[in-house]
């Protein structure tokens, strides 16, 4: 039934990674069937997390405080960084708490191909935080993609004048992989074997 | 990041069909990334359609007014009634506006397996729609499973005291097929060469 509120809430599904327009329909007729039990909650979670989650202003990790959770903690080792592309890579390495020290989100990768350059990405900011001093390694912990270790090397350079020992995960991961769906056990051993970068 | 916010969210887009745990949470840092151009979308229409949308008290149809748009329209054919098991498969017959008559939501399937009872369906609604006269024929488009033909039979016996004729849809909807999976051209076919039920 073509109404505008159905269109409009089925479009802004289907825009969501996994779902279709077809299975965007089936949710919003499920949603709608389940006003009380699928709607509403999902209502409330969605205002939710739009009114409270903020980006962190240190290392673009997103929580509900800002600087966030990690940035915060004092145990948390400030002398590793770990370099990652997006949240889900920051987030994948949490879960499992395999990573002792802070983080830094590009918020990307670097790629010809859709126009990503060093200025759109969060690289000046992490040159920034490694230059006021403090951190011995940091851990270019990009995807396994040409893209992701075109990246790497990229911040490599850049970092290059600094005391810094640059790491990367151990090739554990696989071609072509990404960090965020990986299991635990491969990540574990990835990060365990990291090495210098050449 | 374990954030009662974010897991709230991913657990309610997670509940949705074609999501699983995984996709919930990649949609999740999606929605994230993307405040404007994602969630906020989504968060307004989810507001819109929770608002707007309610269900008509003479068919079950979902739209912004009661009774509905179909219920209201007087150039569609009252003598002619498609009964159908949900809102999706009201949806799917109505997209290309293959029945020019009225119809009526069951809200599901007799299901002996998930104990679903006549009463738990508006089947009695149905019967007093019936009764009140003025509907010619009834069509039992019930799903081509065992459950929807169950269902089909059940109602056919409920309505046998009353001076309609009852119809299905014809037997080009594939065995154990749901009707809102069907290419249109299928779902035509079935409704053009309905028959009397035996
Ligand atoms: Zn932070
Ligand atoms: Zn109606």
């Amino acid at each position: 039934m073509a109404s505008p509120e159905i269109d409009a809430l089925t479009q802004a599904l289907a825009r969501l990674p996994g779902l279709g327009p077809r299975s965007a329909r089936r949710a919003v007729l499920h949603l709608l069937q389940k006003r009380e039990t699928a709607l509403a909650p999902l209502l409330r979670a969605l205002e939710s997390v739009n009114e409270r989650m903020v980006q962190c202003a240190i290392c673009g990790n997103i929580d509900t405080i800002d600087p966030c959770g990690i940035c915060a903690d004092p145990r948390r080792d400030g002398r590793a960084l770990c370099v990652v592309e997006d949240v889900a890579d920051l987030w994948a390495l949490e879960k499992s708490r395999l990573f002792p020290g802070r983080f830094h989100v590009l918020g990307g990768r670097l790629s010809a191909l859709e126009g990503v350059r060093p200025e759109d990405l969060a690289i000046a900011p992490l040159v920034q935080r490694v230059a006021q001093g403090g951190i011995d390694e940091v851990v270019l912990a990009m995807n396994a993609t040409l893209e992701g270790q075109t990246t790497a090397h990229y911040i490599a350079e850049r970092l290059e004048a600094y005391p810094v020992r640059l790491t990367q995960l151990a090739h554990g991961v696989p071609i072509g992989g990404e960090l965020d769906y990986l299991d635990e056990g491969t990540l574990a051993q990835a990060l365990r074997a990291r090495r210098p970068i050449d």
